[in-house]
């Protein structure tokens, strides 16, 4: 009997993460796999809102406190309306970005305690964490090259945030490796794609899913 | 040297809280002491957002997790914003509820773990509490008469709920004397801001302030 995965895929901009939980996505249905696919923040009717207010609200001057927990305050919907009852359903979640990307940019980059924020989005999820996060990584030259022309206010902010980012990325991935994979997103995306289908593909039939790399 | 004073006024709803507040507030100015008025949600432009999303935003069926960030997000906002300014221009803060709402109204009535709020109330606010916070009490057939007839989402629950509400006050009241002050605001408007200003003329007293209780 599979049991419900939940799956997340994080990581600095610009490493072609969003096509890759949409590969992922598009694979796991072709092999029968039932999964809800979600994006935090967002996902949900408020979040959706919340998400507007936190990547286009420059006029408000938000403090990284501020922006740190309305992050939190969108997870927790969208935990609540969507990954938990999908879960309950038995399928499979897969997430553009968790919890951890908040631990990064906030606390990491923005100066909060990584740890705080750690505990804040325990209270947020209700303990829900992925089972498996795919963390892409890419050296800055090439991030610069693929982030999108039209950049949100998060990503505006030069190369040395940039590294901060970088480094709290890689740095969390090393401190759980069993809940965090560190995944080098430079290839094209094909074969990063393959690379995501090999790690999803473990856990999977861990949990007694039968798939097919493929 | 007078030093700053963080004051704010809390409790069930249709006790004259804010009544209270602005008749404070001006009996300050009389005084000649700087004073900076806010209310929590709200008294930021994003606090405005934020404040209508959670009163009327009905259509959202909010988690209560979620409902609980919210405010923390726009408090976390106010303290940066108004609340350390004024703090630092060494002035007497009033501020039209604080965390403790949050503590009693999510957690002691909406389920959550109060201990957990509070927690989450350090990390938005930066550990910082107000040195005084009056907490007014009414029964509920008084209640119940002052409300104003546009009951919002928050205050729409019933008898059973308000009664947790109240609990949960006079509790967090109960356990921290020091810190807060529960007050019988059933008398007549006048006598409890009487009342009012015989706390607050204590507390400003010993911040070295010079006040005449009038």
């Amino acid at each position: 009997m599979a049991r419900p995965v939940f799956l997340s895929l994080d990581g600095v901009d610009g490493t072609g993460k969003t096509t890759q939980c949409r590969l992922l996505v598009d694979w796991l249905r072709t092999q029968k796999v039932p999964v809800t696919a979600c994006a935090d923040p967002g996902g949900t009717a408020l979040g959706q809102e919340l998400r507007q207010l936190l990547l286009f609200g420059r006029d408000h001057a938000m403090a990284v406190i501020t922006e740190a927990l309305l992050f939190m305050a969108s997870r927790a919907q969208l935990v609540e309306e969507v990954i938990r009852p999908a879960l309950a359903r038995g399928e499979v979640v897969v997430s553009d970005r968790f919890l951890l990307a908040n631990v990064v940019y906030q606390g990491h980059a923005g100066g909060l305690n990584p740890a705080d924020v750690w505990a804040v989005g325990r209270f947020a999820t209700g303990g829900l964490e992925p089972d498996l996060t795919l963390v892409f990584d890419v050296p800055p030259d090439v991030a610069v090259q693929r982030r999108q022309s039209d950049a949100d206010r998060l990503e505006d902010r030069g190369a040395e945030y940039y590294a901060r980012v970088r480094t709290g990325f890689t740095y969390e991935a090393g401190m759980r490796p069993e809940k965090f994979r560190l995944i080098d997103a430079t290839p094209a995306i094909d074969t990063v794609h393959l690379e995501v289908r090999r790690h999803v593909s473990r856990v999977l039939t861990e949990h007694g899913w039968d798939v097919a790399l493929g």
